[in-house]
């Protein structure tokens, strides 16, 4: 690993990274490129004019950051989500804060259509009665017509509705506050009781840890299905499993969790009518090329001195758009 | 059971049936039903004005047609297949047979479109790692993109190819013979090595069974998923199964067998890669009440004397549409 190069004539690029992310060979002469883990990382900063945050689910910047010394300028992390980077100080600094807004919309849109089907089909039954060599004709539902709410107004939410709506769903769209087509937060206690499905693709911001809880669990139908694919914090673990236990919904599918990797002895993994999926409904093949693409145009940008797209609202917690 | 009532003044409407159809309570006065099975079927023919095959999986029909006496005018069957139905004495007749076209379209349109993003995003391997206890991310892949080959350009075909379209697949329709957009079936040969998904639901006729087999199979792409919702006999099961094991093509999908139901010692059911339904693609909630609907609009139109839709060309073995 090379030393921090503070004197270098290029800008020191710090890279938080378990693997190292692809394409970065480009910047050659263009970026002085240091590596850094969880232990390294808080020396490091002090040094770095940018630091791309490529392991994502790593919370060691925010771990890092109330430290000393100065701190880089600009801030990416190859994530939708940015619960896991910002700290107060961080926050209240200068330093301006992207994402990976756009990468992930349709491939989850098409996972979270997937469940949706997958549900209404009960293609897990069919499996399981298939592994138990049963011949069983179930009748299933048809998916145009029924009612979905999905919560979390970002590109991913409204990549879902859109991917919904073609299938012939009707959708709610819910955000932190009403605006144009998009319902508020505080609507939802209307909206889950008529919901065949309920999606999940909040930010993880104060507003919203724990929003899926025994109260919302009880509002739903017990023939809804609930699907997170947003931040596992969004959902009291532990509600859930008591929910589908009482059959207060149909099911559920979790692609995200409060502790990741789901630890082997969670009780999780066994409760019925939970599908558990790890943490890749956006990661489709080719994925860390584009976000390693976003990077470079990103890069680019900020060299140039132009403004930067995909900047997050820091006290928010996520990118504001006021489309 | 009443018996066969050859002088009543309402016509005779003889019902093949297991369990009985709902809605033909309202043929009260109109229509004198007397019900068979496989054994009273030849029996009862010859005093029969109309013929409902309920009992869509029964070949009853077939066998029972040769038989002497006269026959009824019309046969209406619950199905969209009439594999099953017309011996070469009924496709000779002056008998009218009709068929159950557009009640299953959408659903299977829905069943298959979630089987392909199933097969996209591994849904079959999340559920078996979840039995395991295992956290494995996979890179999925995208569906917006990629090439399905739909064979069978009737209305169920037509519905797949939408709703796959909606999806952002690029869609091939093959038929019989090439007219407008629609590919003929001699084309297949082009068509099978650029697709990702192969999907059939063609009739049952001499120029299609055992069409998917060992050299359909064999042109295949290795990532590529086939998917039959037509009839069990358009696929050499054995040749399926050996071509999977030879990683020909990554996976299938069976919802039709050749034997149905199928044999719970048949090796069809442990071939890796290959998920069994049983035969439910079409059968969502309310299909049977959808079914004697159509029955009812159709008995009325008969017995006004006006022309039937879903006419069967029974030379062809489909209804034969211009459109």
């Amino acid at each position: 690993m090379p030393e921090p190069a503070a004197q270098s004539a290029e800008p020191t690029l710090l890279v938080l990274d378990a693997d190292p992310p692809p394409r970065l060979g480009k910047l050659a002469g263009r970026a002085n490129i240091v590596h850094a883990d969880a232990h390294t990382l808080g020396d490091q900063l002090p040094y770095a004019d940018v630091l791309l945050v490529w392991d994502f689910l790593s919370d060691a910047v925010r771990r890092a950051w109330p430290g000393e010394g100065p701190r880089p300028r600009w801030v990416h992390t190859a994530s939708a989500g940015v619960d896991h980077l910002i700290s107060p100080e961080l926050a209240a600094s200068d330093t301006v804060v992207t994402n990976a807004r756009g990468i992930f919309d349709q491939p989850i849109a098409e996972y979270v259509a997937g469940l949706v089907l997958a549900f209404a089909k009960d293609l897990p039954g069919t499996l399981e009665l298939q592994r138990r060599r049963r011949w069983q004709h179930r009748e299933t539902r048809r998916v145009a017509g029924t009612r979905a709410v999905v919560v979390g107004s970002g590109p991913i939410g409204r990549a879902i509705t859109t991917t919904l709506k073609a299938l012939g769903v009707r959708v709610a769209l819910v955000g932190r506050t009403a605006r144009g087509q998009v319902h508020g937060q505080d609507e939802l206690d209307l909206l889950l009781p008529r919901a065949d499905w309920v999606v999940c693709a909040a930010p993880l911001t104060d507003a919203t840890r724990g929003m899926f809880d025994a109260h919302a669990f009880g509002t739903m139908q017990p023939s809804a299905h609930f699907i997170n694919v947003g931040r596992g914090a969004l959902v009291v673990e532990d509600d859930l499993a008591e929910a589908l236990g009482k059959r207060w919904l149909a099911g559920a599918a979790l692609d995200v969790f409060a502790e990741e990797p789901l630890p082997s002895g969670s009780p999780l993994w066994d409760v019925p009518d939970l599908v558990i999926s790890p943490h890749m409904s956006g990661d489709t093949v080719g994925w860390r090329d584009d976000l390693g693409e976003q990077f470079l145009d990103l890069y680019d940008k900020w060299a140039n001195g132009e403004p930067l797209p995909n900047v997050v609202d820091k006290k928010r917690g996520y990118v504001h758009s006021h489309d």
